[in-house]
């Protein structure tokens, strides 16, 4: 049978250098929940969430990727995944007293993102006050600001070569490579790779510069599409700047927008979108002048899309692309 | 009380050098109704509308506007209309025989739109296979392609002066000057008049070439922002290009896309959007740079949205405006 | 023309022997603000709103219609409205010192909702924390609670013969006769009228009790259908009961879903539904089976939309209609 | 690791009486593709799904099932379930000569209901007419009636005790065991369980007849809410019966409607709901006051909703329940 052992992204930690701003854009704009705090850590979960939390925020010099939690598929999962992280030489060792899960197993991927896969998880439990009617969901319907239900997807740096990153992860850990999409040279520079039913929940972006680990966006679920037209309107009215959409995505489907928290780092908002079981797909190749970032192909999304976390100060191209592959040059 | 000469917008001739072709995007794509031929026009209806038809396609050299036709609010409307726009001198006599309404008198707005207003209307009656369940819809609800439920406003030029040209409307005829957006010299480039509730039925642009009577676009109206979404993936599907959008208008606030027919003419979907009530609403001016067209204010319309039909093929700014109003220069 | 005395409802007075649970309910859990105190009465306005309020919450024994008011279309409006008023003896005078908006006068229409007209009125201006990005809004997007954008109409009774009533409603004061419901033997038991495109603003019930000017829902619009379904889920997991939905009226063709309010009033959000523009629009009659008040014709409203406002104790049927006529009793 | 036998819900065959009629609702209402013929049967898919098809139409002497099939996760997957399905002693023995996909082996589990698990599956591949634009997508949206995306899940029968039923389903074949609804006696009358992410593909039902292999309905799924509400105004438009909502189960958090095939048999169209990845989720117990059926807890379903298929003539209580679990007795 197919290798399942990773169950789910979990958690992605992100440092920001306005660690108050941040947390307070991350649940009176967004709408998590605080679920605790730790020394120069915040830690947030979405109203749809089970774990402790799906978002670390930790104070650092800096927007960037701290690491990014997954969680194994069942205690055997983990196990076999440490000894095929061992194997590929990608392992850093078991890592203790996390908040909110057991212990970890932390290694690096090509590109040099930080993540960490573990079994054990604190489930978050809700205050009376926050009682869902329904036994089935972990507190009640999340009405504040944006509302966002869950994490969805993160996306990484990953060498000038996404296309043999994606096949690193595949074949390590497990994953469904999806899609991916070339420039016109035939050059992969983003693939997507997923655990579960939904297009992607790692994303893989061209990164050709000297800094290891720099993450470009993580994204966040609303029930749909319709919940995310309206948090672009939070967003708007409450001076949030989006940067990219609503518009929908051509690769899975979804429809998405992009905003920046206090500290710059990219946030993704998202819904809909394709839902795929086939342990055998075939990994569909995208060019962007099918739609693969725009479904509508008539709108070209800032320069700024290209900058990816920390910055290089000296490199406006950012390691990423020279040039913007959704620029849509004509419309005809 | 408030002067209230017409009741609505009730049909646009389209003049179209590809009659076949555009009545099968009307009908096939679109999922208008046929109502009538005669001569060198179709004549077609969406599934919502009680009137013979919304749009008239006629043949001819080049996509042109034929006329806007409005109907008056009663028999008095019709009355007070004409000798109001005797008066102003606009009147080009009354017009009998039309098909689908009764006697007709026509005039010529600043821009030299040719338009007509009636009062007697055809109610188109449904056959067997296309009555509703519900005693109240004029057919079954119209499944077929986009599904457009009613027309909502046409878009015509106005001279370079359209502010002067919506003062003209509004004190002639009785429309509610709502909002209007402006140049960074001031200049207005665009007005929005309405005969009722929403945002606008009659749009003005600047137009300050040597050619009378140009249109710009021809709107219609789904039920609800989410319908608008799907007839975006029905157009893309069938080959039709979306011009620009899926996005959401600031003025109006309505959800849109605009796509074209084959003869070229442009073609607005939209949905939702505010409804407004007040006889003394103040009219809003709005710059670019707060979202007039493009609420999310991230992305740029194609140059190829200032197009004029007929198109001045010596002239490139279409006698339009000479830059892209709405060119987002920088997201910072 | 036609005749266009009134613009629109304005607010409508709730006496409610709650006045702080009912004021608390209103902004946090439906979304309103308050715009104002006033001795026994709380005011309050959606966040689309401009004028100074659209309901007034006053302290009284127990749930009730306090009144109606409605815009009138301009001074004139005003002025013949007074006039026919007058001359079908349904006048009150004149009444002062209105919180919110000019001179007002009074009236009863048939089964004694006291009602008032006006002209002048207050327009909301917004503190700067609730200023809007965007120009035509009267504030921010209103993202509290349920988020409702305006008041969209209000239903009273009408003695035994709504049929009646509707007819002195549009041959006093001008409103169109849209659609109403008969029982099996033929007799009215509903009514809808309206000043403008939507398809109701006044709703007329069935009342044959002794008790003269009762109500029974006053309703808000929401911007469009998915909202309604998101401020469902508000209510529920705030433990506001929904009496009746969400679903979709048959006439109007609006989604909609009815709650109480802390005082046991009843309230109804809604969305959607059908724009029409006809001076001349023909009536439609409709019986419960063809899905007046609900659509899908497979479910049965509870009992309890029966009431009206204030209750009779000792009349569970309370003057309305002796059985509930949208019972469904056979899905075939 | 989490076992993984099955990857997803293939398809389910359908007995009817009336094969053209049943053929012609599937194709021209609920918007399927017909993907084969062969003997007395009808092959059918929808337009999102990559398989041969989802739905087979044989034609018998009532409205029935035929069998269910399920993808195994990989071949490795299918050898494991054979030898599981052996050890348990539910095993038929190999089928060859299936259309659209390799050997399967087929079984039954509790309550009769006959299955079969493959792997080998065989593309559809869409003509040109219907390719999509989309590389990513196996034809072009299909925007014919209802426009189902794909099959979601199917509800049989399962004994009197569908709590033993669903442990079996757990233990033999590594579903997940979501949520279950017990009547006020707590014996448990419907149980969900899932291959994946969603609230179920495979629903166990209570049902005490002497018959076997009894089904209560196969759902479908659309991109969004939005399309659930729109496919029921095609359904009521074009005649069909909703039996039951639109509204949305407390299970699963899906909007939903009950419709008829011409044979008899229930059809469910759903979208939204929640997704979850917890290979250790506790399985959630519900009782119908909760909002097991209906998450507004103010309607009633019809009767009709207990009948499951094929009918037993002189049990009008279908050996299910003997009084409707979800009938709302008081809304106070």
């Amino acid at each position: 049978m197919a290798v399942h052992l990773l169950s789910q992204l979990a958690h992605v930690e992100l440092v920001t250098p306005k660690l108050d701003d941040s947390a307070r854009f991350f649940t009176e704009i967004l709408g998590l929940q605080e679920s605790g705090r730790d020394g120069r850590s915040v830690y947030l979960r979405c109203w749809g969430e089970r774990f402790h939390h799906s978002i670390q925020l930790t104070e650092g010099p800096q927007a960037a990727l701290g690491h990014v939690g997954w969680r194994s598929d069942g205690p055997d999962g983990l196990v076999e995944a440490v000894s095929r992280l061992e194997a590929a030489g990608a392992g850093e060792g078991w890592f203790e007293g996390s908040v909110g899960h057991g212990p970890s197993y932390r290694y690096r991927g090509p590109g040099g993102a930080l993540q960490e896969v573990f079994w054990e998880v604190e489930r978050w439990s809700a205050p009376a006050h926050l009682e869902s009617a329904y036994p089935s969901r972990p507190q009640r319907f999340g009405a504040r600001g944006c509302g966002l239900r869950q994490i969805d997807h993160v996306t990484v740096s990953a060498t000038a070569d996404p296309l043999a990153a994606a096949y690193w992860y595949r074949d390590t850990l497990g994953y469904r490579f999806m899609e991916y999409t070339v420039l016109e040279d035939g050059v992969c520079f983003f693939a997507m790779l997923t655990t579960n039913e939904h297009a992607h929940d790692l994303g893989l972006l061209r990164d050709a510069s000297e800094t290891p680990g720099r993450m470009h966006h993580v994204a966040f679920w609303l029930d749909e599409p319709a919940h995310l037209y309206r948090a672009a309107d939070v967003l708007l009215e409450t001076g949030a700047q989006i940067e990219y959409g609503p518009s929908r995505h051509g690769m899975g489907e979804e429809v998405f927008c992009y905003t920046r928290d206090p500290s710059g780092m990219r946030i993704e908002l998202m819904s809909g979108g394709r839902r795929n079981y086939e342990p055998d797909w075939d990994t569909v190749r995208w060019t962007p002048a099918q739609g693969s970032i725009d479904f509508y192909r008539n709108s070209s999304p800032p320069e700024s899309i290209l900058e990816i976390f920390p910055a290089e100060p000296d490199d406006s191209t950012q390691g990423f692309v020279d040039t913007n592959p959704w620029e849509i040059s004509t419309v005809s």
